[in-house]
């Protein structure tokens, strides 16, 4: 996968799921084609990509919708594993994998079995108001799936349907608490609710959320005014005045620089609390604050577990909410299931959201956090909890999270190799299990990477380009 | 249904979705229980609701989540049609449908097909990111599904996965829309790029959207600042300075009082007028105007054609985009697929939302609001297109839009029998297709009919009340 941000470019690697290479069978489509159980064992291109089906049918999508960001049509019948087959035949090692939100690969068996079994019709067929009127078996999939792998100090979670609403909700709940503990009480005066209707304070009060340089957090109006990595995401919408503070920038290898990155790290937290201080006198108090454990979509930049230790301390000393966000690190990428338990503690966050691997968006919280406010119509969709719950024993079964460690291990090992044979080129090689990253020197030589190196066969690689430029 | 808000109560009755008790039949779950086709022919009642193992399983989900709204657990696998069937096997007639999500009712034979397709088994299981790597399906399955249904004008349409994620995209929509035009090209100038980076001014501009007192478009913080029918729903979330108009109040029976009712509306007409000019003079510009077709949420409150085209004229006159918000009006309730079309307009809007009986979220537009940068990672999902284009040739093939007229008018004569008969109690009756309400004159009567009179049977009716309290 390859990203941009302002001033830097970064070939950024990491797959995002697991490697199910060894030993892994899968099930093609049942009853109206034969049932054969196969593997791919690599990729084989047919035209360049997008080939000549991809392109009549961006021509037809193009019709009804913008279609600038679409690579190419997928095949997603003939996709299997760690491979993403095309409408024109080519076969490619994904490791893109949907913006990294196919957490066991394509067309897993335990996943199609899900499907066809009979006793889950009902869950794919009628979609409940979850806030409302759950299915019967609703508690025991939420403690199957999402409570089995609750971080350390939540056992309260609330589902949602994306990764946009679940970081919007989340910042309604860290509000909502924030004005009850300086209220001291859950009741609002008259004054609060009058002024709230017309968007006014006390009632729609002027308090923020502290977010980071570098960040991102979703694309809806709330979660875009803590996004930081894109100017394109963010241009000609209205925001709110809330801080934003420097993310540590960490000089490679590490251990060559561990005085400078831990200066670089203090410099960022003194800056949060100036940051807290300041909006506090403002009259726009910081309610909370919400950080990824390492910044994805803004070119994967890592701090250490004593940054990450500092910063709750430094919520909790403030009186904010600690959010961590964990939309795209969550689901074992990392190694660990939560990117935050590389920091160690028994008291990590506040709120956790997660999506896109867990393939239902939510957020776990602390107790206190626990609004009775948030609402909507849906409020997830069950179907997406019973594959979930599907995939977290697969995760188990196959000890996928130990071969995230180890394949990791070769590919950062790898990246270290290849920085070192062509210093000018590549540079600061990091990485935490797969999530990987290696920086090149210039859009030019990244562009030629991409377009040449990668699997030996010139062909488009999906990439952020589209949509950064 | 039962709604409340602060001034007047009302009880509202629109079943949302269409009648099927003529002649369908009903297909149970195949293959692990005996396969059996039934209907059922009324309401049976077995306990008090919530029964006793509702309130088992809501002390379970208790200690997961909030349960201040959960009325009663569901077993959705005995429940048909119009009969939602609970875990204490009370059967009832269901006129809320999942907050008027369910288009053709519970366990739709045509429905139960679609997922036991193989040829579907893909689309379920590998949920893809459609922005950039969309199924060969895809194209077909649009075209099938929403063009079928396209608002006059419209030819473009964009999924989401939510009705707030809808509006929250589609108010992005109109405020890149609105930019361009501003600048009069689309090229973001070196201080656009680097202020919307700081959530700062020209960037991320002071740009507006207008909405009406009472009016509901969702509960993410964009759509938020629009939403304005319970104190509820805002109250402590931070919030934009944007414009709010009052709505029509209309007084019944219209017949009566034609002349008082166009004077109300141009009243709120003028009021919007103003309003654009007064946001333009304090430097926060309407870029656009949402609307409701039918207030919902906000106590059923309803205008005639000619005051919303008098507001599609104005939104054109000052050159804001008009949004109409059919999420939930939008799928048949009102008569006609969409409620805008009561207007008998060519162009009636620049863009229309939807979801809900949908089944998909997403938006439709005209081509000058089609931007290139409106994206997230799953940008709707495909398996709810599936069912939405069967539920389109459901609803062709039973007439089930003359259906709603025929038994929308059966459904409003009887309130005008009962208002004629409780003239204290009940007024205002109203509707349009099913979509229909009546008031009644206090929340004690409100209640005691709420509890006593539907279905002759004492059990608790699914509300509002507990999140309006």
């Amino acid at each position: 996968m390859w990203k941009s941000c302002p001033t830097f470019v970064r070939l950024v690697c990491h797959p995002n799921h697991f490697p199910l290479s060894h030993g892994c069978r899968y099930v093609s489509k049942p009853a109206t084609k034969t049932q054969v159980e196969f593997d791919y064992n690599g990729p084989s291109m047919k035209t360049t990509v997008p080939g000549p089906r991809s392109q009549e049918l961006m021509k037809q999508l193009g019709d009804i919708q913008n279609v600038g960001a679409v690579n190419f049509f997928c095949n997603y019948e003939e996709s299997r594993g760690n491979y993403l087959v095309d409408v024109d035949g080519n076969r490619m090692l994904d490791l893109y994998t949907q913006i990294s939100s196919i957490p066991i690969g394509y067309n897993h068996p335990a996943l199609v079995k899900l499907v066809t079994n009979p006793n889950n019709l009902s869950t794919f067929v009628n979609r409940p108001a979850l806030g409302i009127l759950p299915p019967e078996n609703f508690p025991d999939k939420l403690t199957e799936s999402l409570l089995s792998v609750a971080p350390s100090g939540m056992s309260r979670v609330q589902t949602m349907a994306c990764g946009s609403c679940s970081n919007e909700n989340a910042f309604k709940s860290i509000f909502i608490w924030y004005r009850n503990k300086e209220r001291g009480h859950n009741t609002p005066s008259d004054e609060d609710l009058s002024t709230c209707m017309i968007n006014q304070a006390p009632g729609c009060p002027d308090v923020s959320i502290l977010s980071f340089m570098g960040s991102f957090h979703g694309r809806t109006m709330g979660c875009l005014a803590t996004t930081h990595s894109k100017a394109i995401h963010k241009l000609d919408v209205p925001s709110f005045d809330w801080p934003i503070a420097p993310f540590p920038r960490l000089q490679y290898p590490l251990e060559e620089f561990s005085r400078e990155n831990a200066q670089e790290e203090s410099r960022c937290l003194e800056e949060v609390e100036d940051l807290i201080v300041k909006w506090r006198q403002k009259g726009k108090p910081v309610a909370g604050i919400v950080t990824e454990p390492i910044q994805a979509e803004g070119g994967d930049n890592h701090a250490s577990p004593d940054f990450f230790r500092g910063l709750r301390n430094i919520a909790r000393k403030h009186g904010c909410a600690f959010h961590v966000d964990e939309v795209q690190t969550g689901g074992g990428t990392t190694g660990k299931f939560w990117a935050h338990e590389h920091w160690g503690m028994d008291d990590p966050a506040d709120i956790v959201s997660f999506s896109k691997k867990l393939l239902t968006g939510g957020y776990f919280q602390k107790d206190e956090l626990q609004p009775y406010r948030i609402f909507n119509t849906w409020m997830g969709d069950p179907s997406k909890n019973l594959f979930l719950a599907e995939v977290l024993n697969v995760i188990r079964r196959e000890n996928l999270l130990e071969e995230v460690t180890r394949s990791g291990k070769a590919l950062l090992n790898g990246l270290y190799e290849l920085q070192a044979q062509y210093p000018g080129i590549l540079s600061r090689a990091r990485g935490q299990g797969t999530f990987c990253a290696v920086d090149v020197c210039d859009d030019a030589t990244r562009n030629s990477i991409l377009f040449k190196v990668i699997c030996g066969v010139e062909f488009r690689v999906w990439t952020w380009l589209d949509l950064a430029s």
